[in-house]
């Protein structure tokens, strides 16, 4: 059928607003292209915490995982934390609990944003830092060993998800390729010159390279992408990396063009994926109508995306390049947010979006 | 007595040339000052690995235990491995083997060098990454765990030397903020919403904080941090983090103000020291005589500085800065080094510091 059941988690703070204005735009865009979502808002987050004792409740996570997609605001709140000191994050729990090793993070320069570096070529910016989002450092989350004196965490790789990790990388970057028309290329980025564990990473990566001889395929050292990415980011293309340094690197890149407000993430696996901006719940700004729902906007497109590649039809496939498109349009024609030092709040972006799409 | 010996590694690659550079303008500027530089030069490195099956002789080792300081250039070649595919590096036994838990990696935009950010601010950039160096995931390093379908390394985080990185930090920022006229700042860099390791680092940090009531204090997680340096660098001071954060975070901050050829290091002991510059060894351009020996020159002026710190006299304190000033002033007045597009060879470094030493 040309419809399917999308689970909406908005979470505490902005997380709330952005998904409302997501939405707003959706509906339209949705009726437009003859494809059907339902929605359901499911509780979770800080405050449900905080209210309830549970950060996500069970008949959440049951929902979630039984609808097509699942559409994220942000979660978690300063102060409102576990006996542990660690934050509510659900979207934690739901990457390791649906296997979303797939952390797609898409770093792209949006016609009419601000770009943080002087070279001009930063408005080329198109990558996709892939941060593998089950195992590496977080394996250890909620686990670490704390003494009195000291306390441990364990980064665990497996070859199991690397080689899904690292296919995935090439098939997106195959992907990408046909749509650019020009060669793709894969570097993994790791710290093989002095872990065992990166060594083993890119034994295994290496090894699924070979599956893909027509895309191109490197490696690169974490510290010298971090430098790289701040020297010439235009010339990579598809990045992904270990859990905690795909958390660092796509941090680093949504700062290259205008911020988190403009990062959009999908966490995918073989069955779920879970879209949601790469921003947190905003407390200094939460509240105010002004939070910049862009990266909502854009994580949603990717949802349609995805739906599509998974059997949803072309109307999802069509609905995704036209607000991807809309929001291109929107700030290339002048649009400027909160975070970018313009008066643009969320209604008028979901305004100027909505605007756009079918004109 | 007012005469020192400092054992020198000149390493692989352009390691060899920053150093000889380095040794050049260090001849008059101590003859200037009065003050006395033994220099004992010492093989270590890849290269030496491969002629001899030793990366870091016992004698290189002991003979720069003994020395009051030690001046290192770079180490590493592609190709030349250890059996387990990690790295020879010297620099990193030197950091284990003599505890120098505190490595220090000033970021500020020298006048004239280009910037990264398009930012104006970014203009006055000037903070320090402090990287613990012996412990963390570097922990781990050379013992991580492989078998055939996993592999793990361990993060360790303890509090002797995070008590030990924390003091440090803020008695780096009292003698800054004393320097500079303005109050210091130190801001741990950690992910504490997510890892136990990460929250025990925190509360031995806040404890030190409380010893210096003076010096502001905060945390950031490491991916913020990250984003940060991006967007807002011009407001941090001092930043001590993790072992592998500090590696990536000091690249990127390297990467702001003109690269690894402007980036100096120390790795600092209790009893010992190692300046050296952030770069490596640089296999594409070695050989030409066109490296840039700009970081080790700024390196050596922070071994100066330390040795002042350590009693060796007021003339060590003077060379130091004026070093520094030298720099400064050969780079505002125009020199240009190959990594930001001019022609200012490493001989020609040499000179242009040179040339302001005295004058
Ligand atoms: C909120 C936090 C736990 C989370 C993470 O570290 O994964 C966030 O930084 C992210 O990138 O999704
Ligand atoms: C060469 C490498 C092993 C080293 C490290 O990771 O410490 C380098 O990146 C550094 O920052 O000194």
């Amino acid at each position: 059928s040309n419809s399917v059941r999308i689970a909406v988690l908005p979470g505490d703070g902005i997380g709330t607003e952005v998904t409302e204005a997501t939405l707003l735009v959706l509906e339209p865009l949705a009726r437009r292209h003859g494809i059907g979502l339902a929605t359901e808002v499911l509780p979770a987050g800080a405050f449900h915490y905080q209210a309830t004792g549970e950060g996500f409740p069970e008949s959440s996570f049951r929902a979630a995982a039984a609808a097509d997609a699942i559409l994220l605001g942000a979660m978690g709140w300063p102060g409102i934390r576990q006996a542990d000191g660690t934050e509510i994050a659900p979207q934690l729990d739901l990457r390791v609990r649906l296997n979303l090793y797939a952390g797609v993070r898409p770093v792209r320069a949006i016609p009419g944003v601000p770009v943080a570096l002087a070279d001009p070529r930063a408005r080329e910016i198109d990558l996709v830092l892939i941060r593998e989002s089950t195992e590496g450092l977080f394996h250890s989350r909620g686990q670490g060993l704390v003494t009195p004196d000291l306390a441990e965490e364990t980064l665990r790789i497996t070859r199991a998800t690397t080689e899904k990790l690292s296919r995935f990388a090439f098939r997106l970057a195959q992907r990408r390729s046909a749509q650019r028309g020009r060669p793709g290329r894969v570097t993994l980025v790791d710290k093989a010159n002095v872990f065992r564990a990166f060594a083993f990473m890119r034994g295994v990566f290496d090894g699924v390279a070979r599956e893909f001889p027509e895309v191109g395929s490197g490696h690169h050292y974490v510290d010298a992408m971090a430098l790289d990415l701040v020297r010439r980011p235009w010339e990579f293309d598809v990045l992904p990396t270990e859990n905690m340094f795909g958390d660092i690197l796509s941090d680093l890149g949504a700062g290259l063009v205008g911020g988190m407000g403009f990062s959009p993430s999908a966490d995918i696996g073989d069955a779920h994926a879970v879209f949601q901006p790469a921003h947190g719940t905003a407390p200094d700004i939460a509240g105010q109508g002004i939070a910049n729902p862009t990266a909502t906007l854009l994580s949603a497109a990717m949802m349609l995306d995805w739906l599509a590649s998974r059997g949803a039809g072309q109307g999802f496939a069509d609905a995704a390049a036209e607000l991807d498109d809309a929001v291109d349009r929107a700030f290339a024609e002048g649009l400027r947010t909160y975070d970018v030092g313009g008066r643009g709040d969320t209604a008028a972006v979901a305004r100027a979006v909505m605007d756009r799409i079918g004109a």
